[in-house]
């Protein structure tokens, strides 16, 4: 493999791996935690500020509202945790929404889940990266300018993570992942027992107020701010679908072992989630969108996480404690990213070989992953990232939108799943089926309230944004399906195959009469093709000139061809000269060969006329004619030294261009035998 | 024509001119003035004002030196015309500082020369139009803010001009410089005799006094001074080079022509110069490089141009009058510019020729003109343009170092020249030699002072950038044509000729059954190789089972190779196995047919996988391969329709792929006879 792979890729990605080593890669349970589920654990540590965020758009005031967006969102959870796993068991081959709709809504419902999934996975990774990046600047404030930056580097390093394969990355991510859960139920222990003796926390911003600025809000605008503040709260469904996509991965028995991974995550999920959301509230954490409406914060206060606040309450701020929860959350952050990783180049490589996205995509790399669909996710992410400055809020606003389309269409089909069952499925009880479906159709229900919650509530914070990307990429999708099968039906072969050439007719380009000039004449008469003849385009009369003179002193035994271009062009004589084969007979090829001039660096092939080139892109759109690339590697074709060259002048098979052979073609007598003029003026 | 050029070039650039309409776009001298002669006329209008801008650092006490000054820019520039009207009789064909150099002084000194006369042309371009635009912006001081878009702007407009060919560039040049002529003379004239009636102009600036920033300067510091000013009034010289590099652009006698021509700028030029500086002395002009520096002058003065000023003073601001000299004052200075469109790329062209440059650089386009100089000359001199913020003040201390180096080479050159005739040329007399060589022995000296001055009084303000740039194309000149004359050598052929190849082998590579793979094969039977095989890589054991399932049931009459892949990769084991031929046979050649998809449309080739356009890439780097492609049009080579295929099922000479019929090479009893296999395991 060291010739063709550059030693550098070998360094980062690893050496390649050989397809039968596929097994291997198969996850534990343990190990398909972090790799699956980092996403939905590491949402606590954004889902509690996000409701409490918007939440304080109406001051103090409406603060004791959390607790019951806080229960709504745990009951969002369960439900929809306790319908995927139903789904992991139903399709143990890989259950995403993709699958699920396709199996039972029809390739269109399916084509929307694809569409909305691929950009949440990309969010995934922005949102995840930028959380991770402001947890981190909580605890190092002055990493702060750098915050763009460090992101993208992230990205980075995630992508050779990847590129390398899951399983190296499934371990790697192990020990963060188990590291935060522990960290913080240290923190909701500690905080949990100091409020209930009398001792609770305090937040550094518990003494100041937010100041509303707007009026009180009531009514609808009443109704609109805790609608929106649920919807940001739902971030901590995100990634749930992960596991379900994710199936195939893990160890026998593979649907078991799933649905158990999705129960101990949310049972992990909801205790972190409500305890974070209790302290959060004991140790009064007040935050804004936008810092000057906290009133009473000194000049220049950064408005810490609230993780970070609580942990800083709970610990003391710049404590062992307070460090440990705060490296550990910006690392579960950048393992939630990974998450993407896992289901965006699966069902990116679903996708291509349904023919829905480049082809490219659906084949494994030489670590057996999807390297294609790991650079495109990375580079979508990074680019999200500088455009937004990295910012969690601004990015959590396109955000979750795709997820619930995507649930509520994968919990629609399996609804429709269900129903078959019942009708074609008579070894099943009965009753076990209508259960399943009840549970699917209920979580089908809540979902799409959901949907709309968010699209109503977002979508003038960007999630307009989301709205006109999915049909983008849905119609994306489609023309590049119809693309394929257009060419499917064209390139099958019909039953009569394909007829052979009745004539073959060599045309060998030349400008000057050089040795890769005439190895390209050597080659083409080997293919003994009908007729054989040398091309030259006459744009310098002197220079052509030349030529004819060398081609006679030397005696080539192939007639020349002389075509004028009075305007200097090249292509299009040639390609005239060219058709006219054609023109003359309809099953005639004409083989066209063009002695070619390999270079060894980049600039050497400024110097090197592209004529030639052009003009074979160009022929490449004619019909019979096929290209014959005859290279000439500068250093390493030149023509053999002295004694070698004495040895084959001895009478070894040399033919062209042989002054001392005289053929029936060479002529002898005059220019006109081996010299064809054709062309407008002379 | 029109199938091959795009309608927008032919609205831009005109149609193509044929070979033959050369002739016509020679020069009549009334032409040739505006063509030729902008730069020195045009310099008129900075010239003045350089001397001024650096005499005043020393206040209002050094203004009194600036007719000395003036004095020794009127001596150098007679001396320099007087001795280039000798070059233009001497070389007829062409007379620029690189011809001259390589004739009398050898290769090294005109490749100098060149390069010092390239990177001035650039800076004409630069400093001509930034002057121009200053002029305007003088005029009309709201257009301030733009004048980088201007310049650019400008820059594109002399770009098509000059592509649309020499001599309608001339005609519609023709008209500004003859304005500007007698725009300025106008101006003296009513200037000089109000002045000698006691009613001299008064300039905007005349009441201001200069703040000399430092105290007053003597000795050392004085001469500094004195030799900066002139050598930033030599810039009054650019471009008297363009007349003799143009001497064959002149209609009959050539030599003569040209050589009046350049007595005829001579004298305009030397008057304008006088008449300028005089009356920018008469009417008070101040002006100071710093404009804070201006005592007296309001809050908010835009320092307006010297000639702006004259004109002003005599005419009146915003008169008539005024903005005759300055609007025609900014044409000719993109005149000036012009002449550097006529100078650079024939000086590329002849440098291609020699094999320093590209030798694109030496092809005439369609109009005839060398478009390929023209459009570098362009870019180059709009990022020189976009890097000053085009400033004249800062562009112009790169300008004219060169142009003193090839002045020097020259002039040094012309001695050589007439000490070889003195010796070989008989028929002359002697006194006339002798005198030629004084003329041109006393520019070389004198030039050669001058070049001293500019280098050190210009280095720290900017010359240094060129004299850094003049070596680095010094050496990449030198090494192109050492890899030019490498190649040369390389590829002259032997007289022994080209061996023809002992055997054919034809590869075809295949991936999946289709049309354009039995077309491939098809066309390979047809050129009747040695052997032939067809080939898969396989990567997916899947599809390669499709493919060998689907060759066996269609009968395809030639043996489908397989080659194991287990690390996915394409390129690798096709070349292994492509080389494993010339290995067991050094004489044979082996012919890669690779089937290749031709799309429309740009997004369509992300579509198809490029596997095959990497490995077509790697068979050029091996010997005795040549690569042939195949190309399949989409929508053009669909198989013939229900009739047709009636018609030819017949049977007609269709052999690939049929299915009724049986070669011997069908294997009808199992896979083993069609199908090899190759490869590290199964």
């Amino acid at each position: 493999m060291s010739g063709y792979v550059s030693l550098p890729k070998r360094l980062l990605v690893g050496r390649p791996l050989s397809s039968e080593q596929m097994g291997e890669t198969l996850l534990p349970k343990w190990l398909a935690l972090p790799v699956f589920c980092s996403d939905p654990l590491s949402s606590n540590a954004y889902a509690t500020e996000e409701i409490l965020l918007v939440l304080s758009v109406g001051g103090l005031a409406l603060l004791h509202l959390t607790p019951w967006v806080a229960a709504a969102v745990v009951v969002l959870l369960v439900t929809v945790v306790v319908s995927y796993r139903q789904t992991c068991h139903a399709y143990p081959s890989g259950g995403g929404a993709y699958a699920v709709s396709r199996a039972n809504l029809g390739q269109r419902a399916a084509l929307v889940a694809a569409a909305a999934l691929l950009i949440d996975y990309v969010l995934t990774v922005a949102v995840s990266i930028a959380a991770g990046v402001s947890n981190l600047v909580s605890a190092f404030p002055g990493l702060s300018p750098y915050a763009v930056e460090i992101s993208i580097g992230l990205v980075a390093v995630l992508t050779l993570a990847n590129l390398r394969g899951v399983k190296e990355s499934g371990r790697a991510f192990a020990v963060p992942t188990y590291g935060f859960v522990v960290a913080v139920f240290s923190m909701l222990a500690i905080g949990v027992a100091r409020t209930l003796t009398g001792h609770a926390p305090v937040a550094e911003s518990a003494a100041f107020t937010i100041d509303p600025g707007t009026d009180a809000l009531v009514g609808l605008a009443l109704a609109a701010v805790v609608l929106r503040s649920f919807a940001s709260g739902c971030t901590a469904l995100t990634g749930v679908e992960a596991v379900s996509n994710g199936v195939p991965s893990f160890r026998r028995p593979k649907a078991g072992n799933a649905a158990a991974t999705l129960a101990i995550m949310a049972g992990l999920t909801v205790t972190m989630f409500v305890g974070l959301t209790f302290l959060a509230l004991a140790s009064g954490v007040h935050v804004a969108e936008d810092v000057s409406h906290l009133v009473g914060a000194p000049e220049g206060y950064t408005q810490r996480t609230v993780i970070a606040q609580v942990a800083g309450a709970v610990f003391g701020l710049n404590t062992p404690g307070f460090y440990a929860v705060q490296v550990f959350t910006t690392l579960v952050l950048v393992l939630a990213a990974n998450t993407a990783y896992n289901g965006f180049p699966i069902l990116a490589s679903i996708l291509g070989q349904d023919g829905f996205l480049p082809r490219q995509l659906s084949r494994r790399g030489d670590r057996l992953v999807f390297s294609n669909g790991i650079i495109i996710l990375s580079a979508a992410a990074a680019g999200l990232l500088a455009a937004f400055d990295a910012s969690p809020t601004r990015l959590i606003q396109l955000y979750i939108l795709g997820v619930f389309v995507s649930f509520t269409l994968s919990q629609a089909g399996m609804v429709r799943h269900w129903t078959r069952a019942l009708r074609e499925d008579p070894d099943t009880p009965r009753h076990a089926l209508h259960r399943a479906r009840a549970i699917n159709g209920f979580g089908a229900v809540l979902t799409t309230v959901v949907l709309v919650i968010v699209l109503v509530s977002k979508f003038s914070h960007g999630a307009y944004l989301v709205v006109l990307a999915m049909p983008v990429l849905y119609l994306t999708m489609r023309l590049i399906s119809r693309h394929y099968a257009r060419v499917d039906a064209e390139v099958t072969p019909t039953p009569d195959g394909v007829p052979l050439p009745s004539r073959v007719h060599a045309v060998v380009l030349v400008s000057r009469l050089t040795t890769p000039a005439l190895r390209a004449l050597s080659y083409a008469r080997a293919s003994r093709p009908s007729t054989l003849t040398a091309l030259t385009i006459r744009t310098s009369p002197e220079a052509t000139q030349r030529l004819v003179d060398e081609w006679e002193a030397r005696g080539v035994p192939v007639p020349l061809t002389l075509v004028d271009s009075p305007f200097r062009d090249i292509t299009r004589p040639a390609v005239d000269y060219i058709a006219e084969f054609r023109r003359q007979g309809p099953r005639d090829v004409v083989a066209v060969y063009i002695p070619e001039y390999v270079v060894e660096h980049w600039w050497e092939q400024l110097l090197h006329n592209q004529s030639a080139l052009r003009l074979k892109a160009r022929l490449l759109f004619q019909p019979g004619v096929m290209v014959i690339s005859v290279p000439w590697r500068f250093g390493h074709d030149a023509p053999p030294t002295a004694p070698a060259r004495a040895a084959t002048s001895a009478g070894g098979p040399r033919v062209t261009g042989l002054p001392r052979r005289t053929t029936a073609r060479r002529g002898v007598e005059g220019a006109d035998d081996t010299v064809t003029t054709v062309g407008v003026r002379r």
